[in-house]
């Protein structure tokens, strides 16, 4: 364990900011204060800005294969064609893992929930393998193996047809085996690494699944993640298969809690926002996805209202198609200022960095150990190079940050008190050599045919009404 | 005058790639095919990807100096705090104009189209300097400084109350003068510096400003530039101003036409659409900023539809708050699924980068001799690394650039056949003491107090219904 004292920093202090020297002893912060006695390593923290790390709260890191290439589609089609081109190799699964978590280091992250999509037959082999890529970087992973037990058809609504689906070619029982399984190989927080539990989501998953989900939950204090309400199909979807809304039946059915992070959050009402809160469900809000996939616009100043919990998410890179977690900050900002006309409840920047750090600690109820700067706490930590020309010249550093475009700004990152980006580079691996095989394993392409769009398009614009 | 060929680079044909060699002599592109011969410097285009540069085609350079620190707040409010604090040194104007350019060009801008905000009693000095600053860098520059005829206050609705307004500083007559001196002194199109008439915008500019502007377009056979219903508040106002809509209007004195470009439309109805396209102007699409303000979602797919001329521009950095082309074309594309479920009517990221090309072109009326790779064309061109980690892997590269988070990938840059950007770096002025200068120039705040801000508040409050 080296430890190390940041001098000369700016932090955040107020609604100011206040140069002070950091120390961090044994992997936590020890002292926040001026003109500090250096122990361990000495680092300049001159003309730099100090913040917690970020959570990139809800990712699909093996979508990187198919960045920049999926349709312009919404997401039921979209899925149709993702799914018909996934990878199946886990040394890409592996590769991925690793660009995901280097690309969200270099834009302020430390942390990633990654509801990683498993290669059918190879589920434990595809968590080993992702897990072995985020100890590799040395990023914190919350690992969330995307499980369902409907097959892809039983996530759109029927509206007027009669539609038969195929049964899912694993039956519930031995998906819920399999995430035990991984659980007792795998979760391990005090190195950093997690295990959640993470159906899909209300449009594929039955209630046995939730049901599975929330006792592992209960029983090995497992957090839990699920997609909820990106599509307005979904809505319609929640209402045939229930009778009620979506949220509605999670709660009935015992899966909302405060270790409970849900995707997107598009489609709720004003009794569904208030079950959230109640239940002190964290909303995961994924902007640049919402908007590629033309999901709608979450309501995400009312669920401030309301007193949700909120932080921000990549989601994967076919449907956004970066892994800038800073992008998805500014987005999610910005964004709902056309959805309220009185600029008094619009977010600041300040309120976006709470949001993304404390609001991912929170959502993954750790807000004890991480999400602030706060003597005591882990150190996980970005410093930010503040005389990039992206962020000059010299204005309101965190309104730079979020509201800006910066690029090459993250000097150093720690995540466990343990240094793993140093002068913008991420040390612990060679992102050379992972540049290098991500080239090699690909070709540059243009459109190409889903075979399952082509079964299913004429029937989603159907009850889509298009 | 350096000729070129640059040899095996990716370039966009038909819905598909081809590899090719570009023959650049006399600033012109003299082929395109396989196989050339090399005239000239021979340029190494492996794994790149080459594009006619693009249009940034609305901003305000001088912004820079408080990107990141402006308040919260609506387009009005926030005027009035940016007017409070506006530099009034011609050196910085010349220091943002650099980092404009630099900027732009980092994204894929080879034009710049600089909406000037001119010092009060140094406008010709201004202008002057700004040109410098562009010729210095050799950047293609639309200089249109910025004019009005009415003081700030008329620029807002007044509601049911009787408000009375200071009248402008400056007269009429004495505002056209100095524009038709700029005119003589700066516009030199075949050494790419463009003047352009930019009256600020129906509210703050009388029927006489907008028509001796128009005058002065026939004359000089200049481009026609202003802002156009960015605002909920603009709209109220044109109906109080006018008795109609604000296009209705600029139709009937005259100013709108071919060589006619308008910033943010956001708040425009079918009937004004049907104006834009039958008058053949061009709206430009600030996406960021209409965000960052609130000021709405500006109808794009709509004007598509109709057949009006749309491009893209950043806004000034206040209120965006960056220069980066590539997030403005990657949020102004995906931005409008939200309001379309049919997705068969979205902006494909070929598309996206038409508009962001020909379609700058066309708003300039100078789609003759820019925005695409075509044979006879002027050498506006962008080589982008395809190696670079946030495009990679490998899939469609026209896809990634767009849709992506591609950071460090402009290669090189050429304006009028002059090689002006080099592996990543411009190099016709010494980036590393801009950032000095703007570094020195300024330091690191928290908010300010805008006494104009504290004045309007309760009448913007009021006669918007907050």
């Amino acid at each position: 364990m080296v430890n190390f004292t940041i001098q000369d920093v700016l932090i955040a202090a107020g609604d100011d900011y206040a140069t002070v020297d950091v120390q961090v002893v044994d992997s936590k912060i020890a002292a926040i204060a001026p003109n500090l006695q250096v122990i361990g390593t000495a680092i300049d923290g001159k003309n730099k800005l100090l913040l917690p790390g970020f959570f990139n709260a809800h990712t699909h890191s093996s979508e990187m294969w198919q960045r920049g290439i999926m349709s312009m589609f919404p997401l039921e089609l979209w899925l149709a064609e993702l799914y018909d081109f996934a990878p199946l190799d886990p040394e890409e699964i592996y590769l991925s893992a690793l660009g995901t978590a280097v690309e969200t280091l270099l834009s302020g992250g430390t942390s990633v929930v990654d509801h990683l999509v498993l290669i059918p037959g190879l589920e434990l082999e595809t968590i080993a393998i992702a897990t072995r890529a985020y100890r590799e970087v040395g990023i914190r992973a919350f690992i969330a193996p995307l499980i369902q037990d409907e097959s892809l058809t039983a996530g759109m609504p029927s509206g007027e047809s009669a539609q038969t689906h195929e049964p899912y070619f694993r039956s519930t029982a031995a998906t819920l085996e399999i995430i035990e399984e991984a659980v007792k190989q795998f979760h391990r927080p005090d190195e950093g690494i997690n295990i959640l539990v993470a159906p899909t989501g209300i449009q594929l998953c039955t209630d046995a699944l939730f049901q599975g989900c929330t006792e592992l939950s209960d029983r090995y204090n497992l957090c839990r993640h699920s997609h909820l309400l990106e599509t307005k199909a979904q809505e319609k979807l929640a209402q045939e298969k229930y009778g009620c809304t979506a949220v509605e039946h999670l709660k009935r059915i015992g899966f909302l809690s405060n270790k409970t992070s849900l995707a997107h959050c598009v489609w709720l009402n004003d009794a569904d926002i208030a079950i959230l809160a109640e239940t002190q469900s964290t909303v995961v809000h994924n902007p640049l996805s919402n908007l590629r996939l033309g999901s709608g616009i979450a309501p995400i100043l009312k669920y401030r209202q309301a007193g949700v919990n909120v932080t921000f998410g990549c989601d994967g890179a076919s449907s956004n198609d970066s892994q800038d977690l800073l992008e998805a900050i500014k987005i999610g900002s910005i964004l709902h200022n056309v959805t309220d006309s009185d600029y008094q409840h619009w977010i600041t920047p300040r309120q976006a960095v709470e949001m993304a750090s404390l609001g991912g600690a929170n959502g993954l109820n750790i807000a004890d150990k991480l999400g602030s700067l706060t003597v005591g706490k882990q150190a996980d930590l970005v410093l930010y190079d503040l005389t990039n020309l992206s962020l000059l010249p010299r204005t309101d550093p965190i309104g730079l940050l979020v509201l800006g475009r910066p690029s090459n700004v993250v000097n150093s990152a720690w995540v466990n008190g343990k240094q793993i980006v140093t002068d913008g580079k991420v040390t612990t691996i060679n992102v050379d050599e992972l540049k290098q095989e991500l080239f090699n394993r690909s070709q540059w392409k243009t459109k190409r045919k889903s075979e399952t769009v082509a079964q299913i398009e004429a029937h989603y614009r159907t009850f889509m009404g298009l």
